[in-house]
C-alpha cells in the first residue's frame, strides 16, 4: 500500500482527490492538509465522508508530511505549491502537483500571467507535464508531475492529433470554452454565488485567461512553431464538467471520417478517450464524475471546417481523476484503478 | 385600442406575447387560438395568467379570427403559418409570423432546411424581415412581418456594422451559440426532458442548423457578397437566454475602442441594443425578461482577432417583444410601449 | 409624480424595488444609496437597468435624503434600519422599512432573535405591519410601514382565515417552507455559493428562524391566543420563490370544497390573492415575478388533515412587491399600479 | 462470480444498476432487456458506459434471460413486473423486483393504488420487504426481494425507531418529502420538461401518492397499530436525492441529545446509515451517489415537537443501491460491496 497525502484537501480539487483515492485498492491517505482556522476532521468539512474516513485535516506541516507519506498531492491555489515543491522532494518524496506552479517552462510568461515571482526556477525544468496520452513515458519516472490545467486538458487532447497530422491551418484555432463553476475552485466571491451564476451565462477574461498560454506551450511544442491561439472561458450554470467547442479551418479537403480514422489510431491504446462516430458529438453528462475525454469530429466540406467538441470532467480528468492517473502510471498500477 | 389575436397562444413564444401585450396601453387580445384537444380558457394553461385576463383558447377559426382582429400574431410551428397568412392578408389585416415560413426569400432553402413545399410562395416575396435596427422603414408599411428566428438577431446585429464597416474577412466567421431550453419550444421529446437538460451541455445541429441559412442571408445581403458562416448551436441548462460568442478577423488593425466606436455610432438612436463600454461583456441575466440587446466587443491585437459577445432573450428581442417591437413601428406606437 | 428614495438600493430588494417602480406611472426615483465603496452609477451595480435609469448609488447622507424624496425605501439589512428610521420620520417624511427592526412589537423578543438591543423602541408602536389584506385600513394613514417577512408573509396569508373561521387546532401547527437562494440576500457566504446550493436541498435553522416569531405574533394576534408553531426553512436550488406546504388538524368535519369558500369570500376582493380550485395546487413558476399570493387548499378527511399549499415571489409579494402595494395604498394610487 | 441481468435496463434505475455493478467484484451482468424499439448496443442508449460495458440491450427474453443469469433485476414500471416474477422464480432463479408489484401484501390496496388488477397474488405472500435494516434475516433467504420505493425507504428509517422506542404520538405524522426528477423515472411528459421542472418547485398527489400506502403498511407494522400518516411529495428542480422533513409530536419529554441516542443504538451496526449529531442536518449533497441515509434528530421543547429530517439518493438507496444491498445480503458478499 502506498501512503499518499494531500496539501489543499479542503478544496474542490481535494475532496476529489479523496474520492477516488478511497476507492483505490493500493494506495491509503495517510495525511490531510490545508489552510484552515482549527484543525478538524475531514468528514466536518465534507460530511459526505461520514463513515468512510476518520482522518483530521490541519495545517500542513512538513515533519508530518514526510514521515507519513510516499506521494504528496498538492491540490492548491496557484503560486503556494512552490513553496512546498522543493521541500517535498529535497526529502526524497513524490509530488503531484495540481497548481500551474510548475506547468510553463517560461517563467517570464508564468509570472505575467500568475503576477507573482516564481521561487523556485530550478524544479520547472525538472517537472513533467501530465498528459499520459502524450507523456506516459516521461511520467513513469517523474518525480515532479505538474498536472495539467482543465482547460488544456482538453483543449489540447482535442487538437494535438490534427497538429500532428498537419492538416490544419495553424493560425486559424479559436477554442470556445464553457466551464461548470467547481471549475473556479471553492472561493467565496460575489460573482460565483447562485443567484449570480444560476440562470446565467457569461464569457470571461476572453483572450486573457491563464489557461491560454499553457495550451499555446504545449500545442506549439506539438506543432515545432509558435502558435497563438484563440481562447473564450465561459462560465456554466452546471456544476461540473467542461465543454470544449474548437473551430479550425483544414488544410486540405477530408472528410469527417478520414478525420476520425487519424484521431482513432491516435488515441488507439487510451483508456480514457473516447473518439465518437460520425454524427456523434459529447455531452457533459456523460463525462461528469468520469475520467473519459469525449471527442466530437466534424467536418464541413462548403466551409472547409473542423469542428472539434470536447467533453471532460474537470474534476476529474481535469485535475483529480488525472493526477491519480499520472499515480497510476508513476507507480505501475492499473492505469485505470480507482477511476473506472 | 388595437384588436390583437394570437394563433399558437399556447407555446412559450405565445405565453410570453399575451405577457408582454396584457402591460401594453393600446393593445387589446380578443382572440386566443391554439392546436389544443378541447378549447379552455387561457388561465388554465397558464395558471399564471389568472386575475390578468380571462378569454377562452380554442382552435383557430378564420372567421373568428377576422371578425375581431385587426393584426394576427402567429406563434406557431414552422410551415403552419403559410396556411393562415395568405387568409388573413386577403381579409385586409395585417400579420407578424413568428415563424421561419416566410423568412428566406430563397425558396429552395426553405424546402431544404424545414423539409416541406413552401404553398405560399408568393406572400414571401412582399415579406419584411421583422429587424428593426435593419429595416425600420419597411416594417412601417408592412402588411407582412417575417419575425427573425431567435440565434439569427442576435448574430446579425452583432456582426452586421463588421460587415457594412467592411473591417473583417468574409470567409472567417464562427458563430459558437448557446441557447436555454425554451428556445426549442414546448416540445415533449425525451432530450428536453429536465434530467436531460439539467447539468449538461451539448452542442446539437453544427452547422446543419435551419437558423444558419437565415443568417447568411441576411448577412450576405449586408455584405454585398454571397457569405458563408459556421454556425454551432449549443443547449444550455437555463431556461431563457442565448448568448453567442462571435470569432472574427479583423482585415486591418483596430483596437477595442475604435471597433465599439464605429459599433455606437452604428446604433446611434436604437432603443434596444446596449453597446458595452471596453473590457465589459454581457451576461444572460442582464437581458433575460427584457428587449435588450446587448454587445460586448473584444480586439486582441496579436492574434488580429474580434470576438463579439451577444446576449439576448430568445423570447423577447428573439422572438415576441420584437414582435411587438414591430407592431408597435407598424401602427405607429411608442417602439418600446410594453417592452421596457 | 411622488418622489422617492431606496437606502439599501445594492441588494436584491433594492434591485426589485428599481425594476418595478420603472413601470410605476405617479412615481419618480429620485435617490439611491447604499453601503458601497465609491459612489457609482447604479447601472455599473445591476448593468441590466443601463438605457432605463441614470443616478448615482451612494453613500447614504440625510441631507440628500430628506431634499430629494418624499417617500424612503429602507431595503437594509436587518438592524441598519433603527439608525434611519426615527431622522426620516423626523423631518415629516414616510418610510416603508423592508427589514425586521420595526415588525416584532416585543422589543424582547426582537434582541434575542436578532442579537442586538433595539434603539427606537418609541418608533416600534407606531409602525404598522404592512399586510395589506390584513392591515389596509392602518396602512393608508401610517407613515411607518414595517414590510413584513417573506416566509412570513405566505405564512400568514395561508393561516389566517382558518384561525378567523376557528376551525383548526391551534397546537398543531406545522409550517415546511422552502425559498430560493435569493432569499438570503445578496451576501458572499460559503453557503451561498453556486456549487452548495445547486443540486443540493437542506433545512436550516429548525425552529430557530427569527421570521418564526414574527408568524407566532401576526397569528396570535388573528387567534386571540398565544400560539407556537413549528417553522422549518428549506434552502432551495432556485434563484426566486417560496412555496410554503402548511400541516394543520381540522377541529370539526369540513371538506376542500367547504374551506375554499370560506378562503374565497374572506380573500373576496384581494387583487393578489388566488385562491385556486379544488385539487389545483400552487407552483412556483406560477407566481415568480409577480406580486400574487396562490393558495391551495387540502382536505383529508380520514386524516383529519387540512394541507395548505401557498406560493409567493421572495422579492415582489415577500419584500419589493409587497412595498410598492404599501405605497400605492399610502397614497392613493391604484393598488396594482405598477405591479401588473 | 455472480451472473446477473437487468430487465428495465434502459430507465434510470436500470442506468444506475448498471453503474454500481460495473463496479462490484463479485458480480458479471451477463443479460440486458428493455421495452425499446430495435436491440442496441447499451453503449447507444447510455453513451457514459462507451468503454465501460459491450453488450446488447433487447427486449426481453424467457429463454435467453434463464439460461445466462443467475439472478434477475427487475427495473420496470409498475404493473410489469408481475408477469415476470412467477416465471423467473419457477425456473429456480431469484428476482429483485424494483417496482411496487410485490411490495403491498394487501392486494386491494394495491389495486387501488395502481390501478390494475394483481395477477400473481401467490408470490406476494413470499416476497420479502427489501430493507436491510429491518428485514435483513428475511432477506439472506429470500428467493424475490420486493425493493421498497424511495420515498418510502427514507420515511420509513426515519420513524421506524421513534415508533419502536414508542414515544411519539402515533395520530401526528405529517411527511413533507422532496424528490428530484429522476424520482419520476424516464417519462417523456409535459410535466418532465426542463423549462417545467427548472426554477420551479410543486407538491402533488397530496394525500394520494402510491407510497403513502406502503409507509402505512410498514410503519403499522412496526407500531403494531394501523397508523395513517400524512405525505406530501414535492417535485424538486434537481437531479437526484429525497429529502423529507417530518412532523412528529413527542408522547414524553425528551431532549434531542436522548432521541439521537436511542437513533444510534437502534442504528448501532448499520453500514449506511448515519445519524448526525446534535444540531446537524442532512443535505442532498452530501448522500447523492451514494447509498447512505442520513438522518437529523430535532427536538423542540416548548412544541413538544420531533423534527425528522431525512435524505437519501433516490436512485442508490432508494433504488437500485439498496436492491445491490439486498443482493449482497443474499449471496453472502460483503454488504458494502461495490457502494462505497
Amino acid at each position: 500500500m502506498l501512503n499518499v497525502g494531500i496539501i489543499g484537501a479542503s478544496g474542490y480539487a481535494g475532496e476529489e482527490l479523496i474520492e477516488i483515492l478511497l476507492r483505490h485498492g493500493s494506495v491509503r491517505i495517510t495525511y490531510l492538509a490545508a489552510k484552515i482556522d482549527k484543525p478538524d476532521n475531514i468528514t466536518k468539512i465534507f460530511p459526505k465522508f461520514k463513515g468512510r474516513i476518520d482522518l483530521p485535516c490541519e495545517e500542513p506541516q512538513l515533519n508530518k508530511l514526510l514521515s507519513r507519506c510516499d506521494l504528496v498531492f498538492l491540490a492548491l491555489p496557484h503560486t503556494q505549491s512552490m513553496y512546498w515543491v522543493p521541500r517535498i522532494l529535497e526529502a526524497g518524496k513524490k509530488v503531484i502537483d495540481l497548481s500551474a506552479d510548475y506547468r510553463l517552462k517560461n517563467i517570464s510568461v508564468y509570472e505575467a500571467f500568475y503576477k507573482t515571482a516564481h521561487t523556485d526556477k530550478a524544479n520547472v525544468k525538472k517537472a513533467v507535464y501530465g498528459l499520459p496520452e502524450l507523456y506516459r513515458q516521461e511520467i513513469r519516472s517523474a518525480d515532479l508531475i505538474a498536472n495539467p490545467g482543465c482547460y488544456p486538458t482538453a483543449a489540447i487532447l482535442a487538437i494535438a492529433p490534427a497538429l500532428v497530422g498537419d492538416f490544419i491551418e495553424r493560425d486559424c484555432i479559436f477554442i470556445d470554452a464553457k466551464s461548470g463553476a467547481s471549475g473556479a475552485g471553492r472561493k467565496i466571491i460575489q460573482e460565483l454565488t447562485f443567484t449570480e451564476v444560476n440562470e446565467n451565462l457569461k464569457a470571461y477574461k476572453i483572450n486573457t485567461h491563464q489557461h491560454m498560454p499553457e495550451i499555446e506551450q504545449e500545442l506549439s511544442k506539438i506543432a515545432h512553431h509558435l502558435l497563438k491561439i484563440n481562447f473564450v472561458p465561459h462560465l456554466l450554470a452546471v456544476n461540473r464538467g467542461i465543454l470544449e467547442t474548437i473551430y479550425l479551418k483544414l488544410k486540405r479537403p477530408l472528410t469527417s471520417k478520414q478525420v476520425i480514422d487519424i484521431y482513432q489510431r491516435f488515441y488507439k491504446k487510451e483508456p480514457f478517450i473516447r473518439i465518437l462516430e460520425e454524427g456523434n458529438n459529447p455531452q457533459l453528462k456523460d463525462v461528469i464524475y468520469t475520467n473519459f475525454c469525449d471527442l466530437g469530429i466534424n467536418v464541413d466540406k462548403d466551409r472547409r471546417a473542423l469542428v472539434l467538441v470536447c467533453a471532460i470532467d474537470n474534476l476529474q480528468k481535469g485535475a483529480s481523476g488525472q493526477a491519480v492517473q499520472n499515480m497510476n502510471i508513476m507507480y505501475g498500477f492499473s492505469e485505470t484503478e480507482g477511476l473506472l
